[in-house]
């Protein structure tokens, strides 16, 4: 039985076009919220140099990585270089992006907590300068 | 960057010896229960012909398959084969098993939910004769 164990592990889902991101991303919806899962869970894939707004999230998220290198950063604090494999328990209220690095696209699942109705605060995009100053890190 | 993208997504885990599994299995945990996640992750593989017992989740559990191929059966239904990339959303208090298939190794990440303590509730083994009758149909 084949798996398809070259591809990646999900398809492509929808561009974004809710402005919250630069660049081209796209999410494929996994899982919605229901009276077991306090979460929703979704693959978001990023192309190279596509990135998330600045935001927070009320009751946190965890990323698992699935493809490609790219970073996470919380504000005031040097970015993280984040690669296929890796977990990251984001805390709550803490403002910070994830995305892809300039040089590889990097895809996520995002397990994202609800507090109340809420699962993110979105705020302002990282500036051009921010992102180049991560990436020449 | 390199970014192991034709590597398997995680490393293997230990293997598991806690009798709730047939066959060879192995866990690589992810993320641990803590204030804002009420689930723990886990990456299980499955050998070939590997699979769970029979048990219960009191709060669900979701499952990412990201290699191979396998079952999931609830009792007294037909086993559904699952592949790299299916999401399945187990319900609560349902018994059921998964595993790999006879002839393909499977892994599949994990997030089961908690009531009060419990995540999981052990039940008897998939027999032999309850797993040959999967892998014919």
């Amino acid at each position: 039985m084949p798996d398809n164990s070259d591809a990646p592990l999900f398809k492509k889902g929808a561009k974004l076009t809710n402005g919250y991101f630069t660049g081209d991303a796209y999410l494929l919806p996994l899982l919605a919220r229901d009276k077991n899962n306090d979460f929703v869970i979704g693959n978001v894939s990023f192309e190279t140099g596509a990135r998330t707004n600045w935001h927070t999230h009320p009751k946190g998220q965890v990323l698992i990585v699935n493809e490609g290198v790219g970073f996470y950063q919380e504000k005031g604090k040097p970015a993280q270089s984040i690669k296929k494999g890796d977990v990251i328990n984001i805390p709550e209220n803490v403002e910070h992006w994830h995305g892809a690095a300039a040089t590889s696209q990097m895809a996520h699942i995002a397990i994202t907590n609800f507090l109340g109705d809420t699962n993110v605060v979105w705020l302002k995009p990282v500036s051009e300068e921010e992102y180049n100053t991560v990436n020449k890190q």
